[in-house]
């Protein structure tokens, strides 16, 4: 108790041990999300999705009345975290059934595949007008005659480089700049940022000093990928990824903002987003033997509500009729006041939006893949957490966004990951009772299943008999690789060990449901997009998918399930994680800046949610391929 | 003693009975510095001018040999503040003698004159492009169809109401903006400062607040002023002074950078410059009834000692060859980052300047008397702690500086004390034996001698000659106000309570001895322009005489000394203190911030130290008038 009588009580997670004192009356959630402990809350702790389940071990705690919860369950002191009320002492156990899945902790170093290579090449030839130049100076010291100051004199070095302009050179700078000067004699590297308004030199350092390296953020709901980009050559040093620690705080974007609208909240999801940039960029500076300074500029992508989050903004108009950012278009600011772990003095730019559900992660992919500045009417899929769909060319567009989900990416699937090495990400069935072939990212032991894969399984499964059309396993269906899992019916993809797979790996019914709502999101989507429009799909020339499904995307599976209108393989491709493409571009290249503002005030709006036809689509979208199949 | 060993002692300062605890081989003078006692050391602690003397009351402390101890002193525990070493707990009384005098203390409001209101009419006159304007916004709130972000209504807003550009938003503000939008039921102020990159919203507040003050800031060595001014009227609100407290450390520009040097200097200085910026603006703001908050923007114009002190820059390359300051254009910044204690968020901008000895105060006055828009052949005279003299129009400028020392502002003058009310501003000697006829800034009981008021007396002891042509009373003269202070020879203007004079006020030779230095360094500046443009004092068209000496500076005087070329009455104008002024135009009109970027291009800078005749000059001018008279 404390001293001004208000009851605090002590909360002991196993089996990590740790202990959280909290407030009579906070919830053991609370108490986990104090610690930063995994626990997942798929809907953000509303006490609708019955992710969070916790055993009580020792301590008293009033049951929580949940589906989830059976009785023999409540009876053996199993509770919902979220609705679970602490009023004294507990000792509560984690089951890994509730913990957040191990890609949130260990963090992945992405290869880099072929494909990646091709569009790595594509942007090193837009290049050479990146965020930060380093202009090497040899500055003639001062004399009596020649007794310009300091600063003026850094100013006349930079003009006579071609640099341009008058740079502005912030107060820190200038305190540093005379020591610099001399400390280097009078050769030095100039770092400047090319910003909407102007030069700005943001560092002085002595000559010679490593290329200059920026990072490109794609921070998604549920996955986050950074790389480190050589700002010379356009290069990647490296790249990494990780789940959003955020989603312990809900899976989706509401969730997400309705917690940060709690007391603290806005901090705590702050935090958490830094903390997983955080441990990205620390995972790439080791692989790139670099250190946080030396990391000099960075472009973020990201929807509307992460950004709003990222920056310590009040996201909770973003939900609320009618649905209002507090901004769409994010100033650039100094990676100290964005808190991003890179050097204090980089500059940091972010993708703009248009709306609170279309964002400038969908922006970036827009820009990425060309649609703004081409003839051919283009649809572009970003098929993240939120799918946002834009059907357009370089006359018009129009964008909506259709709640998905984070299934694609891995979670709140039993046995799901994301698209990292080790993930099924093609599956192959070539008869009911035939063994799956599966390949795996980077052909690594298989030890989960990413969204490509499952789209393939789906397909397979339907094409076999073994799924029915609404998504159900069918129990006579006689695959030997039935079963049941956690009292659900199951498809095992991998035994554990089989052709040397890491862990087994499965889809159960629940899964299979989680699935087709994403793929009918989808598919509902785009049918009233093309309503809307009075266009037929034939009318489509070139379908660009982007997203963190994988590399391996196979679109007659996909156009099978029916998330994807029927068109010949050729205008199909895959254009990778466009959102992170986007943010190289908006680091390398001014036209791609200048562009992506264009593309913002370009973009019509269509809002789904009060969209006449959308729930109906989306209903009838809720069979394989569609119930106008 | 400390934990590690490290040996402290306790200095305790009578009369005010205030501790200070130093460590072991500091001197007398850090431990004052270190409480922020008004102790006096003109040469900032070197040990040369002897005007930090106190007296040991209890403890040992080893003499410190100076001229200005005499060996009876030094018995009586005499000792130089700057020199005695702590090695023990001590006991220590600061004389009068070395206290800063009053002003330092007691903030003066200063009165608005006639001439200052004339002058601020011409500036009322150009106005209406102010740093910061504010633009009342009522807009329409979202709805479904008009779904901008907060930012891009605030934005669109702005534009139609003609304030053109897209305005920057910075962080700070976009956090708090939906809460303010919607609390004042969309309709704001939006207040835009007008930066050289373009505009930038700094804050939005609701509707109908107090119209937005700016804050003119005169950072001189010795005096520095502030004024409270209406944006949007260009009016002043209230104006006051106080002089400088770095003083504490030395009274000249090189002392200052001395001091800055030593470990922890920099934050010492800027401390001590902030805490005399805190001060006026607090009696300003007291005065207006305003709060810090609603001061919404700033102008500083100072040397470029000053700024460099003001904003913790390295100074310490101005005092040695080749004199490169860090900077001479300081770039703009927010309130919050130049330390300003007024609104976070303020822009504040500052006056740019040529060199290390001729800055962004002299430059301001330049701007403010329009010598670059006119076409008549100018000398301006900013007579301040440093002289700084310009020569030329509209087509050619040179400009030099001299070290005059803060004698004309009051500092190291036994009675002298700066243009304030109760100050004497002018005096009037009928014959060798009459009493002084004296005029009072304000009208207020006389209190102390200002600049105008010494220049006056100068003369008129010289013209009846009470003093001889070295400055020296004679003592044989006659005079029934020649008496003796100090053991010096002095001169008594007003004795206590002669026409209700507040003090005694007297100059002794030492005064004079340091006034005819002062006159000579301006003098042989002067006759050092002219020599090296080939012009003659005839030529000159107009004499602008700008600085703290007082509004009742008597030219015919001046000339008398020899200080002013002599040249007709009609020549000659009295600007005030051109570095606000200067810094007034600054904060309310946009062509004078341009014009001032300008100026600094065009000025030819001079040194005089390295000059090939000004020293010869400057020996020639410590007579009245001149040798050559």
């Amino acid at each position: 108790m404390g001293a001004q009588g208000m009851r605090t009580h002590r909360v002991k997670f196993l089996p990590s041990g740790r202990e959280a004192a909290v407030n009579d009356g906070a919830t053991i959630h609370d108490a986990a999300l104090a610690l930063g402990l995994p626990i997942r809350a798929d809907c953000g702790g509303k006490g609708v999705c019955g992710t969070c389940v916790v055993k009580i071990e020792s301590g008293a705690c009033a049951p929580t009345p949940h589906p989830s919860i059976t009785p023999a369950r409540e009876k053996n002191g199993y509770r919902l975290a979220c609705r679970a009320a602490v009023t004294g002492d507990l000792a509560v156990f984690i089951p890994e059934e509730s913990t957040l899945p191990a890609g949130d902790i260990d963090f992945e170093t992405v290869v880099l595949t072929e494909d990646d290579g091709k569009r790595r090449e594509a942007l090193a030839g837009l290049a050479a007008s990146p965020l930060l130049v380093r202009v090497p100076l040899s500055l003639p010291p001062p004399t009596l005659e020649d007794n310009l100051g300091d600063m003026e004199r850094l100013a006349r070095g930079l003009k006579a480089a071609g640099a341009g302009g008058e740079p502005r050179c912030p107060l820190g700078l200038l305190r540093r700049l005379p020591a610099i000067l001399r400390a280097s004699g009078w050769r030095v590297d100039a770092a400047l940022a090319d910003l909407p308004w102007g030069p700005e030199v943001v560092a002085v350092s002595p000559a010679g000093g490593p290329p200059p390296v920026g990072l490109a953020l794609d921070l998604g709901t549920t996955t986050v990928v950074g790389e480190l980009v050589d700002l010379s050559s356009g290069a990647c040093v490296r790249r990494a990824a990780a789940y959003n620690r955020q989603i312990s705080c809900g899976t989706d974007i509401i969730g997400r903002i309705i917690a940060a609208g709690k007391p603290g909240g806005a901090d705590l999801l702050r935090g958490l987003a830094l903390e997983t940039i955080g441990k990205i960029v620390e995972r790439l500076l080791a692989h790139a033997r670099l250190e946080a300074g030396d990391v000099a500029a960075a472009a973020v992508a990201g929807n509307t509500t992460m950004l709003h989050l990222l920056l310590g903004i009040e996201a909770e108009r973003i939900r609320l009729e009618p649905y209002i950012p507090a901004a769409n278009r994010f100033p650039p600011m100094r990676a100290a006041e964005a808190g991003l772990p890179i050097a204090a003095s980089a500059p940091v730019i972010f993708s703009p939006g248009i709306g609170s559900y279309v964002g400038g992660d969908v922006l970036a992919g827009v820009l990425a893949c060309g649609m703004g500045r081409s003839d051919e009417l283009t649809l572009f899929i970003d098929a993240g957490t939120n799918g946002e769909i834009v059907l357009g060319n370089r006359e018009w567009m129009i964008g909506c966004a259709c709640s998905t989900g984070p299934a694609f990416e891995g979670i709140g699937i039993a046995c799901g990951m994301m698209a990292a090495p080790g993930a099924v990400e093609e599956v192959e069935l070539a008869s009911r009772d035939a063994v799956p072939r599966v390949a795996t990212v980077s052909g690594a032991p298989a030890r989960g299943i990413c969204g490509s894969g499952m789209i393939d399984l789906m397909a397979q499964l339907f094409a076999r008999g073994i799924i029915d059309r609404k998504g159900l396993l069918v129990p006579g269906a006689g695959s030997p690789r039935l079963a049941e899992r956690g009292g659900r019916a199951a498809y095992v993809v991998r035994r554990k060990g089989e052709d040397g797979a890491a862990a087994e790996i499965y889809l159960t019914d629940v899964d299979l449901k989680k699935l087709l709502l994403t793929k009918a999101a989808i598919q509902a989507a785009i049918r009233t997009l093309l309503l809307e429009t009075g266009l037929g799909a034939a009318d489509i020339a070139r379908v660009v998918i982007a997203g963190r499904l994988g590399e391996a995307l196979d679109a007659a599976n996909a156009i099978a399930i029916g998330m994807l209108p029927d068109l010949p393989p050729g205008r199909f491709s895959y254009a990778g994680n466009g959102s992170l493409w986007g943010a190289n571009l908006l680091l390398l290249s001014r036209p791609a800046r200048e562009e992506i503002l264009g593309l913002a005030d370009r973009v019509t709006y269509l809002d789904l949610s009060t969209h006449p036809s959308y729930m109906e689509q989306f209903v009838a979208s809720l069979f394989i391929p569609h119930t106008d199949a």
